[in-house]
């Protein structure tokens, strides 16, 4: 993959490197940059209702005795933007709103549009982060193959978010029906498919953003079972 | 499992042992108990439009002489109640709600959440019952396994009665769409998966309880098919 | 299978036999009797908004001089069809719609309600076909077994269209959320499942019909892939 660093909103703060090194063991008051990106410009205009911000509980992992955010990562999935010839427009817009949300921005990368080199990225990212978000690939496209990444490496689907974004993303377009992203859990880790146009990224995502601190919650343990 | 015996609406009548053992050849004349439920005190005050009971029509088995209700199942998945550790406040409403529509409750227990274990029970109770209904295990916490078991029993998913379920329960909260539930078929027996909370269950429920008897009606061969 | 001559709507033009011999590098100039069946008279009345037929561009294949439509086959899944027993209904109506969008009509067929036969049949015909709509065996009956077939030759899911067709139906009676349907891709074929009434079939098709000719345009790898 390429490691995004310098450009853009990304460049304040968050730590790039720490992702795929340290375990979720490792995690204890590393959540260097997480607020930075919150205060960053947000360059698209998202409508929606009252923002999720507020409801965002930072969350103390077990063996730590801080606080910490839920970690999050981002990766565009598309062969243009990993090969340098197209500009990445998606991913900065997503990395704003779950900072804005309240998730530590981790890191962000690019990947090509190939199957099993996303799906060994997407595990080694799971077993640190709290949640990995995908935009791009999910269309009926020949290369498109981020949902079937996402199924190789997922214990368990959460079809409801899916279902979620596509409803939400007709009601601004009936093209959000032909998305094909998925969303569910590889080990302790939530992974969420959005699709790759900015709009309809920052749509899906708006859809469930306010569902996620509780998800990463319920995925830590944190909420009483019954 | 733990069968339930003696508390709740279940002490009038229900007979809880004649499920597993005897098959769907022996049923004929067997529903003991099913008017019972239907006139126990409603827990919760269950909103929605006209009750479905009446839309109830007794299917009558193939072999069988004398006109029987469907025959339904309900599982408590929730290692607190199958530890005796938290009331089951889930399984009597479902109960309920499904006597009330017309179905002979054959028997309710609880279950610990356990995939190998909950999968075994599902196909035993689905070669003597036309539905059985869960209610718990459906989350994103690490216990949660409940759609995954009834996946490994299921011949053929019924994606529809989830994603109806899922805009139902979303009506009331948006937590709905955490809801990873599944339903299917496994041989001529549907299986439900309800959240476990008893509004998210009971809202569930309603959803799609009016297609149940088409539905029953329909795995037992006994609408025309074209 | 049971190629359809003579009768209907395909009486005028729509060739039948060329579909599973001629591959896709062979369909040059063969887009025979596409646009007698749009002049076919519409046996049932379906509401809906303006038309997609103007939505529609004939797509150029990658190796052609000439510029072809989109083209499809329908199969409609009934025993009772398959065996002559009974008229089929919604064969045409499907057909008639597809060929108002645009769609040149390959050919139509029925097939009893046998998965691997199904199987067998979706992926010959996904060799040269760019969009196959089935109609019928999506039900819960023992016997309905469309969606599994389809499954069977998909290599990736579109699981926002078969939500999309359900939630349209819904509309009209809850029962469509029993449909079983699935839609997703074989080879770089898209394969939807419509329910087997005419009514059924009509409306879910017309949910998705503007969507078909950019998804087909996506699968041919004719728009800019990102």
């Amino acid at each position: 993959m390429n490691a995004v660093s310098g450009g853009g909103a990304l460049g304040r703060g968050a730590a790039a490197g720490s992702g795929a090194t340290g375990g979720r063991a490792a995690r204890t008051g590393n959540a260097a940059g997480a607020g930075n990106l919150a205060k960053a410009p947000t360059r698209v205009n998202i409508s929606g209702t009252a923002g999720p911000a507020s409801a965002v509980q930072a969350i103390s992992s077990g063996a730590a005795r801080r606080v910490l955010p839920p970690r999050a990562w981002v990766i565009t999935v598309s062969d243009g933007c990993a090969a340098g010839r197209r500009e990445d427009r998606s991913g900065p817009v997503v990395a704003e709103m779950l900072a804005a949300a309240g998730f530590a921005i981790a890191g962000r990368e690019f990947l090509p549009d190939e199957r099993d080199r996303l799906a060994r990225r997407l595990r080694e990212l799971a077993a640190s982060a709290d949640l990995v978000v995908t935009t791009g690939g999910t269309g009926l496209g020949p290369r498109d193959v981020t949902p079937e990444a996402t199924q190789d490496v997922c214990d368990r689907m959460a079809p409801g978010l899916a279902e979620r974004m596509r409803q939400a993303g007709a009601a601004a377009t009936p093209m959000a029906w032909l998305s094909r992203g998925v969303c569910g859990v590889c080990g302790a880790c939530l992974i969420l498919n959005l699709p790759g146009s900015p709009r309809g990224a920052a749509q899906s995502l708006q859809a469930v953003i306010g569902l996620l601190p509780h998800a990463v919650a319920l995925l830590r343990g944190q909420t009483e079972h019954a």
